[in-house]
């Protein structure tokens, strides 16, 4: 059993610690939390153990919620920890890892060069076996990854052009804007997701444009891809339908947004609605000579959650690609093929 | 005098009639409107002219409007009836125009053959001279074609491929959604507005994909533009800065979204708070070889009434393209160059 603990407890970091209680070769040692809120008492009623920093013992016992240890002792109990502290703070945190000899999982919120490499399970799982330190990438760099390495099966990737409209704020942020806006991010070119891409894909040529909408739900990518031969269309919709982690929205259903896809997984009984996959609207695949065209909805919460626990095996070294995504994925309930 | 009537006064009406009665060479006759709400009361205020329907006039008298006639009436006193009645509706207005012999602007929710023409003044001034239908484009095809054409001084213009992402609603509409979800609008691609742009410029190669935004204020576009030859930005912001009906965005204003953009229309005192120009993000401008990026906001409300102003002088024999357009920007405060 690998001894996992995850050092963050908010929005990745509590599915992540999730996932984790469903893996047949993972052990959820606890998770670390700085502040007392909800997420600790929800953490603690679900029997998880909760580690603090030696400055937030007393806080946290003063709401009475009883404490397993500190970071440093969660940490040097671990095998793996997975950093989901807020961007940036893993960085910080790298140096405890580094004097504990504990591998550590980075997420996209890190730069690259916090660790050895930047991770997609399906496209490099390999160049992440027995690292120590191993970064997840974002959750729009996970999308647009994850459907350019199937769309790699089709025909070679040649150039692609994406444009990605964000969401503004995760549903439980809710200081967060804008509310009735639209927010080049940034309003230069290319976004840093195109870069963020070749971390994983080095030699692709990417352009990304990205902007902010006024929703919390999910972000949506609008991708124009050129390969090096001609496709067609049911060749890409065929890779689609059989690569799990990417479903299909199909118009038949009359799911024609966001907020009907997680409708969707309400009804489906997801945990937390969430959904893992890239959710492709079928109608949208468009091809014409070499170029083929996409619509597809990420759902920001927890698209890198089966990366975390795929990146966890790699580092641990599982060398077996296929078996550890089959893996990740029967546990997690992740699909293939169209949703519904 | 070109004596003009508006048919309908609603987002665009109001607007168009506000616009002739700023113009030298034309006479505002009235305005038609069927049913009294605000936006009429307003109109008897500003001392414009109501004409309403037959079946309407009871109405209007009971809540004390005063009427100067029939539609009828109104379209029978004209030299062109400007339609801006609610999509397909102006289709079924036709019939009326025709029997009166009177010549009619459309607006771009019609289908493109209600009219001799699609028009925009920056692409195809010459072809609606001394036309009896001519349709103006859409918000969204308006802006797409007046960056389009502008972009054909720096270089010949191959391909166009384009994200549009659209407002909900109007401001006014209080109906309307969504309110928290991207929608795919429509799922399948290309959309409608790349047809649009070939009703006027009909041998480009264009894709565009939409989706809608929970957002009342803009529209915005990111277009990849791939050129004949290689393309420089200094050459692009060139063309953008000299052209006006384009107005740059400069980032040390901190100007860095659609809502910021609409302050600075108020702040300037721009009537209605108004950006009849296509607002360029300077900073996203951004090329590679041949191939350039832009970034654009687009105020759906009124960026179509410049063309409509030029249509009716195109469609009465004024001729002269530059001098039409001079006349329309200068009456209406239409710039080019830095909003700031």
């Amino acid at each position: 059993m690998i001894r996992v603990s995850v050092n963050g407890y908010g929005t990745i970091g509590k599915r992540v610690a999730s996932a984790i209680l469903a893996q047949p070769d993972m052990k959820l040692l606890g998770v670390a939390k700085t502040t007392p809120n909800y997420e600790a008492f929800t953490a603690s009623k679900l029997g998880i153990n909760l580690y603090v920093p030696e400055s937030s013992i007393k806080e946290f016992e003063e709401v009475g919620l009883k404490i397993a240890g500190t970071v440093e002792d969660m940490v040097r109990n671990s095998d793996v920890v997975v950093d989901a502290t807020p961007n940036g703070v893993g960085a910080q945190y790298k140096q405890l890892y580094q004097l504990s000899k504990r591998k550590a999982v980075f997420q996209g919120g890190e730069k690259s060069n916090v660790a050895d490499v930047s991770f997609s399970a399906l496209c490099n799982y390999s160049e992440a076996l027995n690292k120590d330190y191993v970064r997840v990438v974002s959750c729009n760099t996970t999308a647009l990854l994850r459907t350019i390495c199937s769309l790699g099966k089709v025909s070679k990737v040649q150039k692609v052009r994406g444009t990605i409209v964000r969401r503004a704020a995760d549903p439980k942020e809710v200081k967060k804007g804008p509310i009735n806006s639209l927010v080049p991010d940034p309003a230069s070119v290319p976004s840093h997701h195109a870069k963020d891409v070749n971390t994983v894909l080095k030699d692709l040529d990417i352009v990304t444009m990205a902007i902010i909408a006024p929703t919390t739900l999910m972000h949506m990518h609008l991708l124009n891809v050129t390969f090096s031969t001609k496709v067609s269309r049911e060749d890409i919709l065929e890779v689609f339908k059989n690569t799990p982690r990417i479903i299909l929205i199909r118009s038949k259903t009359k799911v024609n947004s966001t907020a009907e896809i997680l409708e969707v997984a309400r009804d489906l009984g997801r945990p937390r609605n969430d959904i893992l996959e890239v959710a492709v609207f079928e109608d949208s695949v468009y091809t014409s000579g070499n170029e083929a065209f996409v619509m597809y909805a990420v759902h920001q919460e927890s698209i890198v959650v089966p990366e975390n626990i795929d990146a966890i095996r790699a580092m641990t070294g599982f060398n077996d690609v296929d078996t550890s995504i089959k893996i990740t994925n029967s546990t997690l309930g992740i699909r293939g093929g169209y949703i519904i």
